[in-house]
């Protein structure tokens, strides 16, 4: 049985955990807080202490984590993951994070002393309902044998699984995807508020624009809640604006223009100054209204997402 | 049977009415240019020569023309739709318009000297290949009487088809639509030159973005077009460009925010000024690349659409 | 001695009358609220109780008034201006307004019954106190006889005087003119939020920024105003949103790419949408503020200007 | 008699140390191509043939490098500034580059071992025209007491000279000054291409935009050059794309929106990314031109900066 070594059991990684214990896996998970671990083992999991009694042993070793600095620390640390992967084990990292620290990793892992690791960038879109339906999109960079060999493991958490280019290219796919997700975030934000500014239904509105050229994922999965004014993250504003960050230096590196990119990423960093970074990134839905005259932040207790500020 | 009056044989009403024809309605069509009308007749409709000859004796008339003043002059003008309408007959104008257009057709209906024509506005999404699989997305104004009148109609073109709100409702959501499908394209353009840059496979990569979050109509229908840089219309830069000025007045008017829409819609505009307003509004692309240093206008021959010019 | 028919004695109008009767001129002044004419009546003027009355008997008549429509009553109306005029007559029109109105006007003066009328648009920048100096800039566009003609009239109110073209020629100057103001607002506004959040004096750094490249007439006159928060108009967030409507229709009719243009009138938009349409447009600042986390709504009344809402 | 070790003898650099030349100091230059320093021995200074050579016995040592990197390097490299200078040397850095990079290299100076070096973060703003006049505008952090002492040095090369705060404020300051200079000189773009697509004389327009509250330095300096088509830098884009990274990544830091900012640093980021680098930051024009289809890159040849490249 292929033993795995799951690094952070947050919002993602959790179900995402929870969904290779059902598929017959030996899953040793670690996370900072230990409740979390708990309800890994209560899963029928098993539970470690620390990064480097999950990774001991294990053919396979997984990231779920913040930001790159976090993935820097655990797999490069002193007592990280590279320092305790048995040779020949396969990483996968399915943080979002930058692809030169992506390229990093990759590097380090086939130059570790006493035995190459495998690295793989596996970033992942969907969302927690996404992780926890096990059909998230996986977009992957590595070399090809082992995203193959990986393939099994990807299938259990993910419905659209894709190579897509060398170590580096999944965080890079995971840039645009975030550049997207936020733009079409904003232009059905501005386009409910002008809607309900023309005194439109809204639902009626959100059914019909979906069947057309403008229905996507975002007005499926996430129109409703911005309806209802739940701003309960879900993925968060703080965690959306690190990853435009991410894009934005991307395409600069590149040298590609992304003027919309660029208003969205500034749109969103000034929902995050307003001190909405808690919220689930719909939250841009109050940006339209407080720039459209249409709502005023005192009047922001009545949403659900605040409470949990 | 019911008999419609069919006006407009473009692009999009030629296989809405051969829909209709083929479910069985006594389908009277007119077009400015003949050929239209007789390829209706071959496919089973009848021909008129002229606005009048397709409007009397009909139950139901549809419209499908190109901007506001096309649509004034067919309804209101002196031998146009409301001259010649039976009392009660349904006009449904299909078109594009100005949601005020909409509302003022529906006032002069309803006060039409010897007897009212009722009016709905139903402007439709989903393209070319929608009208012709009879999947259009219907955005409907109106009254709701009307609107259950129409629907046996609406369902042969349409796929999801909403009555959204009373008289102009159904424009102001189309201009929403254009907003988000304007707004969409860009992105996608964004993001493909990004990772063309990037050295990233664009085809896996649209692959794996469709699938998760970032997933829209867009990105499945017309991706695939970008990638093979086919950009023959479709819907063209123009009217796409119209239509963005329609959502910005209608935005203006109603005091709403929509910076990336406005900024949108200046790409867009200039697109259509760097002479591409006869392309398919897929040709965003090409603007992306020419920001970004990665195409030089001298090139474009090579591209299908450009050929349409 | 050369009699001027003024109508539209309000903030710009009125000094600008002063400073004609100050210099010689027979002014004679109307406007819809008497207390401004008794005004000027006071500082030596005559005063007129309707648009008839001021222009009977005038050599030049200027008009200083909000909009195009309110030009286009008092110039084309019944008992307007083209109605009363002395053939050969010089009309001034100081107002800001949309270009092809002013080429209308013109039109309309030269072809008028029993003698036409001679037509400049000239509108002007420089604000209250450039109004009160009498060194206003102003951008005249019609023929160039009767700039010359005018040339005296102008050099009382101007300090920059200058014929930039044809009928309509200045006012589409003036709305470039506008951009340009309100853009720079912007950049002055973000940048002072910027230097105001990394502890910078923001006294010292106005000081020194219009010592350099960055300099501008905004910076000089404006940031002033905007440091000691006092938002009194000077000149409405209304009015420039509305000229700035008038810049965008320009452009658009025109081709021309403003992308930047789109995004400052959007943001303009925005601030009168959230109610600060009677304040001076400086509150720009407000808004980058708000969108920086460094605002709340509610603690707006302690700016001078929101006193004036 | 006060000696100065002068690095980096560059468009901007080079008047400037020719400046404090003649107005009586003993100035040391060096520079990486030996042909800039043989230029200022011509001038009366006195040439270095290293770093080491210009900062040993120097007074006062004055750095003007294109980028944060150079400067670290030479402030803190092996055999660099602070490996050489006097203790209680005074060491103004006059480049442009990151608020941080200049914090760190003012408190290096202050932890060095034998003897403190004082630092100033002091970048300048007014082109080569202003250095060569001696009228820059010299914005400066760091201690007052330094500031003080560096007066008189900065009273040679500058016109307005201004303490704005602690290390690093300068930067801060010169930050917003760069995105000011490129928002004005869009705003100033958009105008003449939006003026002379309306057929309006660009030099008239130019003259009375100049008189009102549209003025600004962009427009006296940079106007005429842009009119004539003449994109020889002056400061390169290259140049100015660098600086807005800088203010992108503080403002992005400080929590602040600036959506025309960002916009902006997008547009200039794209005239790179089309391969005009090396040409005066006033070729925003050329892309204005370009977006209003108004020009095509094929013709470029014609302008004379593009040579330069």
């Amino acid at each position: 049985m292929t033993t795995i070594g799951f690094i952070g059991l947050g919002v993602m990684g959790a179900p995402m955990a929870a969904n290779l214990v059902a598929a017959g896996y030996d899953v040793v998970g670690f996370n900072r807080s230990p409740a979390k671990v708990e309800a890994l083992v209560a899963a029928g999991g098993r539970g470690a202490g620390s990064v480097a009694e999950a990774v001991v042993g294990a053919d396979v070793v997984i990231t779920v984590l913040p930001d790159s600095p976090d993935v820097e620390e655990v797999v490069l640390g002193d007592d990280g993951v590279l320092a305790n992967a048995e040779p020949g084990a396969l990483l996968i990292d399915m943080s979002t994070i930058r692809p030169d620290v992506a390229r990093r990793l990759a590097e380090a892992g086939a130059e570790r002393d006493g035995g190459g690791v495998r690295v793989l960038d596996a970033p992942v879109s969907g969302g927690e309902q996404g992780a926890i339906d096990g059909v998230l999109s996986v977009m992957v960079g590595g070399e090809a044998a082992d995203f193959d060999a990986a393939r099994p493991v990807f299938d259990v958490v993910g419905g659209t699984v894709v190579h897509v280019g060398p170590a580096g290219a999944g965080q890079t796919v995971k840039a645009a995807n975030q550049l997207i997700v936020a733009g079409t975030l904003e232009l059905v934000s501005e386009s409910l508020v002008f809607l309900d500014a023309h005194g439109v239904d809204l639902e009626s509105a959100v059914r019909v624009l979906s069947g057309g050229l403008a229905g996507s994922a975002v007005l499926e999965k996430k129109a409703p809640g911005m309806l209802a004014r739940d701003f309960t993250p879900g993925f968060r504003v703080d965690l959306h604006h690190k990853d435009l960050g991410i894009a934005a230096a991307a395409a600069r590196e590149a040298g590609v223009a992304t003027p919309v990119g660029a208003l969205v990423a500034s749109l969103l960093g000034s929902l995050r100054a307003q001190g909405h970074g808690s919220l689930d990134h719909t939250a841009l839905l109050l940006q339209t209204e407080l720039l459209s005259g249409r709502r005023r932040p005192e009047a922001e207790g009545g949403s659900k997402g605040e409470k949990a500020d």
